[in-house]
């Protein structure tokens, strides 16, 4: 995505240099965990979907700045807590903060990701946003962290599981993915200073584009290597998760259900290849991913009533990017 | 602490019914995960804190019971990740979360108690609360929140350890238990609408009160039977915490320094039996209880600058009742 996030370089550096500020090295255990699940840093997409809602109704960046790290802080702690949980050691192609620092500390790392995602947001209060701005975004960002809660149990209930079939993958979606992409848009407008209407326009946008970011990241392992994503491909399958992939091909193709469920039950070495060789066949990645193309577009459409500037670009060109049209 | 609780009997109840109201049984799996951390409940300690300094400072309870939730929802969630991380299944007498539901789920419930308390503190923006007063609230409980997780983070580094000493216990006992005690009697005088001066004394009284909390929650396994404290006597012991009897010994009797480290790292089933035996010996029970007292007396001191009114002999007696000398 490196190209097309020039036009926001800016607000780019603001939050790393930020990120880096506030977690320097070797203060002690629980800023060297924080440090080590914030930087270096991902995409930064959520800060940057903030920060460019939030200008995009006219809002000053730099006042909001504190709100766009404690999104990214509540995606670092649910990242730590999800590794732990799935096991994974692998997070952006180097050591999870379980690997690293144990089981035990890296759940208290995930807490105080959490916490500091609340100091941060009421930072905003003294930056000029008016406090009951920042009242609603916090109730917002509380919101979105319950619903994406709520989405990784209803994932787990789900393991192993194709009855639910797309109408219940798409409400997970829609909590672990799009909950939190929903909330820094929306807070974004919110401390931004936009009104109802664009708080509902820039909550659809992030809603199609949560559910096409899920979808086209459950494609991932079967379009690129492992070392491309930075985590271990079939992770999801490992854990024996029916990914967006595996509904669709369970949809297109009934009477294959069975050998589809007997692969995503196997949770053995061979699955991914296997599981591979049976979506392609039956249809399902093409489709999948045509299915992940048409939520941008709905994204990208969900824009329509915002002015014409950089940063609606900004977010027009994420919903294209989500779905790696650029590649 | 039944009796002592009567002249707050209104606050206790509208905590209990407002808990009961909002993780109604048998929604889903997640709200089911909530509903057995907060209910039955516990003392409701740290809510009754927050309700009552509000009160003090003639704040309106109805107002900030969402606050009182807020802070109630925090500790619930550490006490769901204290379990996991270290393996209790025991919490209030019955199943922990982490034994009713298994690991995996006991995160993610933690983390949707720490999620639902920023949603019910934004809350009290809706109740007559200024905004301003609700964003420094927020504040405090971030900070708070961090601060536990510090305090926790260190107490695993000192985990078999006694060289730190009393001084590396005050400061862990600070943030374990201190910081939300703080928050709460702080955040009730910011949205009761007191003063600076007020907000000091709060925060006096309830560092001290934690201290003297924590200092007398370590003396209980020497004290009592595992029934009456609801959770396994001893678990410091097996996780090898150097306590704070454990450390007034250690202080006391630096000649027995060896047989203490022997004991603190055995691990052992009849460790607690043995350490009991030596503490006694040493003297150790009684210096530490008088320290406790003494800590909940420089409690009871910081109430000086309230006016009298029931909210302020509540939080009187729980100084006297955090240390036992009603019993």
């Amino acid at each position: 995505m490196s190209i097309a996030l020039e036009p926001v370089q800016a607000s780019l550096g603001l939050v790393r240099e930020e990120l880096d500020r506030r977690w320097p090295d070797g203060r002690d255990r629980l800023d060297a965990m924080c440090r080590h699940a914030l930087l270096p840093s991902g995409k930064l997409l959520r800060p940057l979907l903030l920060l460019e809602s939030a200008a995009a109704v006219g809002g000053d960046r730099a006042r909001v700045v504190p709100a766009a790290l404690a999104v990214e802080y509540l995606h670092g702690a649910s990242l730590v807590h999800d590794d732990v949980i799935d096991g994974d050691r692998l997070r952006r192609g180097r050591d999870s903060v379980m690997a690293r620092f144990g089981v035990d500390d890296a759940i208290v790392a995930g807490d105080a990701l959490f916490m500091a995602s609340v100091t941060a947001l009421a930072e905003c209060g003294r930056r000029g946003v008016p406090a009951t701005a920042v009242v609603t975004a916090l109730r917002l960002f509380g919101e979105a962290g319950i619903r994406l809660c709520r989405g990784q149990v209803e994932e787990s209930a789900q393991q192993g599981a194709l009855e639910g079939g797309l109408p219940a993958y798409l409400a997970m979606a829609d909590g672990k993915t799009g909950a939190l992409f929903r909330a820094a848009c929306v807070a974004g407008v919110v401390l931004g200073g936009g009104s109802p209407a664009d708080q509902a326009a820039a909550d659809s946008y992030a809603r199609h584009l949560g559910i096409a970011f899920q979808m086209y990241d459950d494609l991932l392992p079967y379009l690129r290597e492992s070392a491309t994503t930075g985590k271990a491909a079939g992770s999801d399958l490992a854990n024996r998760r029916p990914t967006f992939p595996v509904l669709v091909a369970s949809e297109l193709a009934p009477g294959r259900r069975g050998e589809i469920a007997a692969i995503l039950h196997s949770g053995s070495a061979g699955a991914l290849a296997r599981m591979s060789e049976l979506l392609h066949d039956i249809g399902a990645i093409e489709h999948a991913r045509r299915r992940a193309e048409a939520e941008a577009d709905r994204a990208a459409g969900a824009l329509a009533g915002f002015p014409a500037s950089e940063s609606t670009a900004f977010l027009g060109s994420v919903a294209e990017l989500v779905v790696d049209r650029e590649r």
